[in-house]
């Protein structure tokens, strides 16, 4: 088991090579708690020590690093991408306002690094500067953030938490960007239950929905809708190693993405980590519309609305 | 047109930033004679002046650029990875072996940091040691550098190209490698025609294809046929900016393999270049299979064998 993907090996070199064991996990893409077994199964296999709350390698597993070439290619920054500290100041600054999660409606903070990189990744696709943004969700406040980092011509935010909205709202109006609200519960969003102006409005929409397949289907399926033809998606969507419900979801938003016309222009690992206990990990999708226009809600009808969200 | 996915603006911007012409159109994606078009209009919409050959911002360009914020989030790597002097060096040496490009079998040349890149991307994944690794098309020697950067179990390469296949061969046996080489004209692939030895025996296949429709389904086919449960791909396909033919075959290859079970991991954009005169883009797709196992032979009888390569 511990062989599978090529963990054990990279584990045990990431550590020779001096990486912290949280770019370690991050690398490895593993939750926290399988992170932990992980390292203790390295230590019962006598391959790693731990000493005063540090792993090191055991000779054993010197001699198992070094006949298998440790090589590390790995540069410092995360998937080609730095960020500013002026901009990372600015995201924590966001992050301080943000509400306390409610976990009810799976609201998990990012931290504010991933967010700001999220952000310009964006931007450097040119994807923020004078164009029409929606953000499906946001109780990160990436909206606020794009205008920090680019000039886009118009944000809209949906959300079903109104103390979301209002700070957005009140920082918007302050600062006189152009970011529209609206209070919507995506629950109930059906082919006569859609908010009508948004429709075919957007070049580009972003979203990091609940972490189940009906959840997804529901936040890309309004993105859908209110993107214009050759508009853009940027989806977070969890993927993890040795976690099979990962696999899956993955499977299913890339078929749903597919089935609807867009084709998938990136997928970055490891691209997103979050304020929880649990230590998800999540890639970056990034979808382009073909020119095929297919809406989406008959897939919608087919999903039970009571596993919308994760706890249920 | 220029405004198209934030063409206009990103080429200011790299430029006012100092990157150089040829980290600018690699960032853009684009072929060199778009890029050339690019320039030449940007030119004539006077935001960029030509002076000895280099180009430079305009007052209109500095302008533009100035109020929509240019910021610069790339790190000087490529997505992340960095290659080391020495694995470059010998990434140019089998470079200089190679046989020169056949471009009636599509023949294309990759340049030896990217190559490298690319093995580099397979080991950091835990996708080269103690595998069994299978290259479809190997004119550029991918077999070889991996054995140079991993300790892969075994690698088989099949071509239909004696002249690479004889001199893998060759340094194979001088270094004790456990390269296996197969003459085999993957069009011939077929239910009552393909190679039984190679049959769900591979952790991993890598492949290059021919950048056509047809290509793509025969060795990515190739590749199902012969990896195992839970196994991994490596897939280089062409994706550039303003070239819809790009867009639609990227979509086709992700349905095809959507559809045979496999689900996509990473897709990173601009990953690898080539020593062509069209200075083609391409990115890297990195899928696994689900349980799912499909034969693809059904999907193979619909296409037309004559257009499997690009010259036709």
């Amino acid at each position: 088991m511990l062989e599978e993907k090529g963990v054990l090996f990279n584990l045990l070199r990431f550590l020779h090579k001096g990486l912290s064991l949280n770019r370690t996990r991050r690398l490895l893409r593993m939750r926290k708690d399988t992170f932990s077994i992980l390292l203790k199964q390295a230590v019962e296999l006598e391959v790693l020590i731990k000493k005063n709350g540090r792993y090191i390698l055991s000779r054993k597993g010197e001699k198992f690093i070094r006949k298998n070439k440790p090589n590390l290619f790995r540069c410092n920054c995360n998937i080609g991408f730095k960020i500013s500290k002026e901009i990372l100041l600015k995201a924590k600054e966001y992050c301080k306002l943000r509400v306390v999660p409610n976990i009810e409606i799976d609201q998990c903070p990012t931290k504010p690094k991933d967010l700001a990189q999220r952000i310009a990744f964006m931007y450097e696709n040119g994807d923020l500067n004078n164009k029409r943004i929606l953000c499906i969700g946001d109780n990160d406040f990436a909206s606020l953030l794009m205008f920090e980092i680019a000039k886009p011509k118009e944000v809209v935010v949906i959300d079903i938490d109104e103390r979301v909205l209002d700070i957005i709202k009140k920082i918007s109006e302050k600062q006189k960007w152009a970011i529209k609200t609206k209070k919507f519960d995506i629950r109930k969003f059906s082919q006569i239950n859609y908010p009508k102006e948004l429709k075919e409005r957007f070049d580009v929409f972003q979203t990091d929905p609940p972490y189940t397949e009906v959840g997804f289907k529901y936040y890309i399926a309004l993105g859908m809708v209110a993107l214009k033809r050759k508009g853009t998606c940027y989806i977070v969507a969890p993927h993890m190693n040795l976690e099979n419900w990962s696999d899956e979801l993955l499977y299913e938003i890339e078929k749903f993405l597919l089935e609807y016309g867009f084709f998938i222009t990136d997928i970055f690992p490891s691209f997103q980590t979050f304020l929880d206990k649990y230590g998800i990990i999540s890639s970056i999708i990034r979808a382009e519309r073909t020119n095929l226009i297919k809406e989406p809600f008959s897939a919608l009808k087919q999903l039970n609305i009571d596993k919308f969200y994760t706890i249920r």
